[in-house]
């Protein structure tokens, strides 16, 4: 395994001819068909919900997975269960990692710094106590949100340098309301290109030896008249693209993300796989439109 | 109990004549002096930790509450202990609803808006399920991060509304690099101008009976030349403060911050207090500073 996110991305999108990355954002009440959870005694709701979320995650993974190089669990959609939605979530993890998928956690935390060390702990390290070491999440790579400023990035960065990890820095997201402040002239550029500039000074960090780094962006798919000008500020930055499908978001409009090359970035679709009639050829239509733009 | 979370903080203020809000970031190598946890065969050291800082907050709680009006776990340090952490957060959240505490979940959530929604379930709401209803963590309150803009705040608002809870959205925070971004001319005001902007004019939808609203605001206490003009700038809204102690806020410079009265603003102190040689001393201490200057 290469010790760089960056690196094991582009060689695992290279075997796969990929550039899928599949979201996981269950919805316990819109489950696939056939998902069963036995009756359990007198076990609460969460409990049962969990682990039907858990099975869920699992199928859908070992459908679609094939097509796909990465999977973006949506953190809030496993945070509504409390603590069974944590243990689906891990079960998400480990199917992920049986099936040879980056993990990529969707949770876009940031806070000041002494937090921020504790976020990566979560997401990509391990927390020392007086029992022994525990675990955190063991993703590959996660989204944060940059509001907090470069030294609530920092401990989020250091956490990916030890772990050969990757993040995506949300740069311009896919909402609608993302104009009300990320386009606003700061004062003579918007405010995401200010963005931009900060994940690319930092970029250097998270260098992999193939030239890509793993201190990526989130620019929203819905929006493809700033992908050109933002892959020119940050030309190192694996970008990762959500809403197309159900957000309105048009592959073919994404080459620019990809002028770095195959792997400089990967095209989230939640609904868009997991609502399709049949998941795996709607996730198979996806990674060859994307395959073909960005070896056009 | 009232039907609105400012008109709850409001009577719990005057009855308590405190403003402080007790922060809780357990760390499990730095608990209180005297949290024993017993050996439970092959129990994990992740569950060990987990029910050792079950103990710490619930500790705490008992000894620094009474002088107190919220409690605020900062959900990094408990997410980093996977499921246990969480069954350790719904346990601080036990021992502050019997201590008549506002429990306020510090986890600067924000997301697009159907994320948000679930959010909006996690913190303050509930998850419909084929088992039945899953109630989340039920929290007073909670910090939102609000650099998506209107759209991501609108769920959040929504459920708050719902559940009669509150909200505070990241204005301007403590940390040195809170600067970087926050700060920026964009284009005729500072940045976090626009955001208080956007915070006043949501804080109708929260408002209580007293005048003060629930869609409060999160103003670092490092920086107290901007809370005159942000308080002016958002009149209605309940102030939370971080960055005493241990950051270098100083109370005595936070006036302007309960122009509106006693119950306009909360200040938050994690390890001013929970690392004091006497925490109750401590919280006491900071309360009657605080009481004095809300009331000059």
């Amino acid at each position: 395994m290469a010790s760089k996110f960056a690196d094991r991305l582009a060689a695992l999108v290279d075997e796969r001819r990929s550039q899928v990355c599949l979201g996981l954002d269950p919805d316990p009440a819109k489950l696939l068909p056939g998902i069963a959870v036995e009756a359990d005694g007198d076990a609460p709701p969460a409990v049962l919900a969990g682990r039907a979320v858990a099975a869920h995650c699992r199928e859908l993974i070992a459908t679609v997975g094939p097509h796909c190089v990465a999977v973006k669990p949506q953190l809030a959609c496993f945070e509504r269960l409390g603590p069974p939605g944590w243990e689906a979530l891990a079960a998400a993890r480990e199917a992920a990692r049986e099936a040879g998928l980056i993990f990529l956690a969707d949770g876009k935390r940031g806070d000041v710094p002494v937090t921020a060390a504790a976020y990566a702990q979560a997401l990509v390290g391990s927390t020392a106590t007086p029992w022994g070491e525990v675990e955190g999440l063991g993703a590959d790579a996660f989204t944060a949100n940059p509001l907090l400023g470069r030294d609530a990035l920092e401990p989020l960065v250091a956490g990916c340098e030890a772990a050969g990890a990757g993040m995506f820095v949300l740069v311009r997201t896919s909402n609608p309301g993302a104009a009300d402040l990320m386009d606003l002239p700061a004062p003579d550029e918007p405010f995401h290109e200010r963005l931009a500039e900060l994940v690319d000074e930092l970029s250097g960090r998270l260098l992999g030896e193939g030239g890509l780094s793993g201190l990526g962006a989130v620019v929203g798919a819905t929006e493809p008249a700033h992908i050109t000008r933002l892959r020119e500020m940050m030309p190192r930055s694996i970008f990762l693209l959500p809403g197309v499908g159900a957000q309105g978001g048009d592959p073919a409009l994404l080459g620019a993300a990809f002028k770095p090359g195959p792997a400089a970035a990967l095209v989230s679709s939640s609904r868009g796989i997991a609502g399709a009639p049949d998941p795996a050829a709607a996730a198979e239509d996806l990674r060859t439109t994307l395959w073909e733009i960005s070896n056009a």
